[in-house]
């Protein structure tokens, strides 16, 4: 099916953003076999989405927008797209009910021009969207199909994965396509296609197709056939592929994140743990609390930027710090010794080191030491990251959660 | 002038990697004044990019291209542009001797494949790229601006910055543009679009647009003018109109983050901060060590998700925990009056609340207490916040910055 995405919003079209919703949307469908003919990016004008449809719907059967589904008046997508195809807008009772319950929470009065989100043209079909205030919108008419999505990406993609993809899947020639999300860390990506090129390669069915993330690659292998064992045993057969070639850089499937993967094994020992974190400032502990329930595991963290708060919450030898100084791994395991002690956790973590910018060759930015605290003793790790101070955190918080599910899963020694 | 901007590369088109250069040409074009009318993205073959440049003639007066030049059979944007435009492509004899020059040192032969990159339509100017083998093209034909660039991003900047503003700017009818950006916080898009409605709707010069973020909402304001003291006259009388409208909650300008903002307010006096986090979860920490030096301002914090660790490393009294629990005002306070004296600090951060997900409705998530300790004592704000779990944590990380901000300018008595 040719598809056309329409991306309306001043700030896609002025550059303030970048426009994360066509590279997932396109990375999606592609993976389930749709033929992507363009993207279009407009800015909010009605006459500009106008254009834009009409252009669209010359060369494609599938029309995703995003954008320009909110509640202010240059939010004109479901008016315009509705007048092109004579379609009445009608209000939506269910979704009107959704936005009585959300505002009434925040206190915002839901006025007329707040309520304008609960129209949707008739007959069509809502997606529910979790974590905002305007649905999405299926319209089936003349041959065509055209999905209206609302703009910010975190509202996007849990409405595509629950509910556009299951439904554009139904309309393929293939009665199944299936998709595994296999994810690594500590490959990079130009690495990982080295290991696993001779299935890259392979053209048609299955599909391999790597993605790179901030701080992990992606593998989507996309298998289409005519029934769901076939369909599975070869998913399976490919899957075993890949681990042969990645093993313990492997982390997690489709939905799995890291955290939830070190949550899921704390969950199943019944663990517990505590942070001491210097150069993640706080991102380590912000992860590990990321999952709901986390509670139940994290007991408590420390973020120690001084040395005198590195002594006195943490018992850090003044000795050690002044001989070899904090960024060290001495320090590292001191950190880690201490907060697992006074904490009386399972486990615990420490981060320390130069997060940047720096010019001074003796801080150099990216040096970061890991510790990791067990009972079966604690174990140090040195990391040179590269990026911006942000980056180094955010590599540097990643590589400490994998450090303890390497533990975990048992690839320590 | 009226521009389109098409994108050339299957990369991405199939969203393996991100619009970067759209992005990038969007918000230097809009800088200078040139009204974007919209982004097209195509794959490399030569039909799609045929129509996007028809298309893209019938409304804009300049047209750039991205991608597309390089030696390969599929790079085609050069010959598909000269074809429509009728002009013959002819040698470079400037660029071949680049290309020779480059070739030679990498010990590559200089085929004929590799010597198409020196072709350019005849009577074109050509732009130098510093950092590839393709070089850029200005087209001038018919009332129209044709510029062709390579696909790399880090070689699109400096061509752009080097050479296509320059030759942009001296076709402007204005010889001054300049774009000042306002960021709030704490007002939603729609109610920041009721506040400031009339500056909006005036139409043309200067022309105010609002862009929301995650947890904040930017003002553009753009002046153009004939010289520079006008432009700035009016630019600071708009940024007066605006500020009259929504007083404390505009927070910066331009490149101004909230955590740069608070950052540059605590290294002004000379203060230190620590926190005390339960939601937030380590999220406070994490913003407030993002900004480069702020070892000399953030003491320390600690991460309290249990009751244990809000008794033993804060002092929360039990009765306290037991009577009003742990999403109270009173353990807000409690929080950050500890960690305010355990740490000397001059100021003090907590948050206590349900990040949620939850369906009891004892628990209701978005509920947050934000505690503020300053010397003249502690401040608490109670907060609904909605959305996702992540969400919730963004928001009362960011609402816990903007309270201390509130109270270093003065705003909170």
């Amino acid at each position: 099916m040719k598809t056309e995405i329409i991306n309306v919003g001043n700030e896609v079209l002025l550059g303030s953003i970048l426009n994360e919703n066509a590279r997932f949307l396109s990375e999606r469908l592609a993976s389930i076999g749709f033929e992507l003919l363009g993207h279009r990016v407009v800015g909010d004008q009605g006459q500009n989405i106008r254009e834009a449809f009409q252009e669209a719907c010359k060369r494609g059967q599938l029309i995703i927008f995003t954008g320009g589904l909110g509640a202010t008046l240059d939010d004109l997508t479901r008016e315009v797209v509705a007048s092109q195809l004579e379609l009445p807008l009608e209000k939506n009772s269910f979704w009107e009910e959704q936005l009585e319950a959300i505002y009434s929470k925040v206190g915002i009065e839901l006025d007329e021009k707040r309520k304008k989100q609960a129209l949707i043209p008739e007959g069509c079909k809502l997606i529910p969207n979790n974590n905002g205030t305007a649905p999405g919108i299926i319209i089936e008419k003349e041959e065509k199909l055209i999905i209206l999505l609302p703009g910010p990406p975190e509202e996007v993609k849990p409405m595509v994965e629950d509910s556009v993809l299951p439904y554009l899947k139904g309309k393929s020639p293939w009665n199944v396509i299936k998709t595994l999300v296999l994810k690594v860390i500590g490959l990079g990506e130009a690495t990982l296609e080295d290991r696993i090129r001779d299935l890259i390669e392979v053209e048609g069915n299955p599909r391999v197709v790597l993605m790179a993330q901030s701080t992990e690659t992606h593998i989507y292998i996309t298998v289409k056939g005519m029934n769901k064992d076939d369909v599975d045993s070869i998913l399976k057969d490919w899957e075993g592929k890949v681990k042969e070639k990645i093993g313990s850089c492997l982390y997690g499937v489709n939905e799995e994140t890291l955290e939830g993967v070190v949550a899921r094994l704390l969950f199943e020992g019944n663990y517990t743990v505590s942070t001491a974190e210097s150069c993640t400032g706080g991102l380590l502990a912000d992860k590990l609390t990321d999952i709901s329930g986390s509670s139940n595991y994290f007991l408590q963290g420390i973020v120690c930027y001084s040395n005198e708060a590195k002594m006195e919450l943490l018992h850090v030898p003044q000795e050690v710090l002044s001989s070899v100084g904090a960024v060290s791994e001495e320090t590292a395991r001191a950190m880690v010794e201490n907060i697992r002690s006074s904490s009386s956790s399972h486990f615990s973590l420490s981060t320390t080191g130069y997060a940047g910018p720096s010019d001074d060759p003796d801080e150099p930015a990216g040096l970061v030491y890991i510790g990791l605290g067990t009972p079966q003793g604690t174990f140090c790790r040195k990391f040179n990251f590269w990026g911006s101070r942000r980056s180094v955190k955010e590599q540097a918080a990643v590589s400490a959660l994998n450090l303890l599910r390497l533990y975990l899963e048992g690839h320590l020694k």
